[in-house]
């Protein structure tokens, strides 16, 4: 019973979350994202400025408010791999089941790439958390047995860097499924490194 | 002549820069990042502060006063390969450039890369420098006859993921060169790739 009540708070806190976000993003593609104050949000919301604030440490974050479900989802897959899969294999899992959570909200998303695109401080901030999934992933891949920890750090890099070729891709062809894109990267990247001298 | 007087000017200007960056690093060094001011900066290197601003647009630039140099390097590097030598063996070649460059002052790399491991900020602008020589690395491929511009941003991707793996296990073992550190992430690349469902 107590499980069933903790799950609703947290849902009902998933849902505040969420409404912050959609309610901050509106307004950051209407008025932009530096006219965009913590208390506009917090009106469009319908919540307080201090409520905001409880949720989120500062304008940034409410962009990255998905961050925390991306990485449950990338984690997820490393950790629902097969124990005898190769580590690009699990970076390559993980990066489909990234691009399966990101597809289900698409057009949102291509929204979300152009705001993080016009504003310097939203991409140092996509950067760090980018950074934070590769050792992240280094970490858990590390954890696998007969993975060297140098190999679970440059698989995680190598990983990541798949996954944004793919991800820039997808948003200049937004036709083609995420997913596709994913396996074109790491299908070019076997490409390239099978070249002679490559 | 006019051609040797403005190189004597662009040495000073180089080495005024030089000074200042250095001054910069010894009182960070000592004092860390928050506390050292563009002021204490100017003091110490015996400029106004004023010059400071004129050489750097604000204290993280000073951090990276070598970044115009290394971009440099990285791109000579790119221009003087082989026509026929493929996009990792060309961004391979880059990354051997700049590992060169660094080992010639690789007491104060080490200074350098502690400083920005303490301080988010730098860590930011650090990201931001790599994004823009993925962005320039990427430009500069494409531009060679054969490389498509997908496999030209994915290429140098993983060439600047390469190298940085190389440069984080460098500064974990510095007794091994820069550029062995660089050979063997390209390799175990290779190896990643090789492997079975890899």
């Amino acid at each position: 019973m107590l499980r069933v009540r903790q799950s609703l708070r947290a849902r009902k806190m998933q849902q505040t979350r969420s409404d912050i976000a959609a309610a901050a993003l509106a307004l950051m593609d209407r008025d932009g994202y530096a006219a965009t104050t913590m208390e506009a949000i917090a009106d469009a919301a319908g919540v307080s400025r201090r409520t905001v604030f409880r949720y989120f440490s500062d304008k940034e974050e409410v962009v990255f408010a998905d961050d925390p479900v991306h990485t449950e989802v990338i984690l997820a897959a490393v950790d629902g791999a097969a124990p005898e899969a190769a580590p690009l294999q699990v970076v390559r899992r993980a990066g489909h089941a990234l691009a399966a959570e990101l597809e289900r909200g698409a057009k949102d998303v291509a929204r979300w790439s152009a705001l993080v695109a016009t504003e310097p401080a939203l991409q140092a901030r996509y950067l760090a958390k980018q950074r934070r999934w590769e050792a992240l992933l280094a970490e858990r891949l590390a954890q696998r047995e007969g993975t060297a920890p140098e190999a679970a750090a440059l698989a995680a890099k190598i990983g990541v860097a798949c996954v944004q070729a793919a991800f820039d891709r997808w948003i200049a062809d937004p036709r083609r499924p995420l997913g596709e894109h994913v396996d074109a990267a790491f299908a070019a990247l076997a490409g390239l490194v099978a070249e002679p001298g490559g």
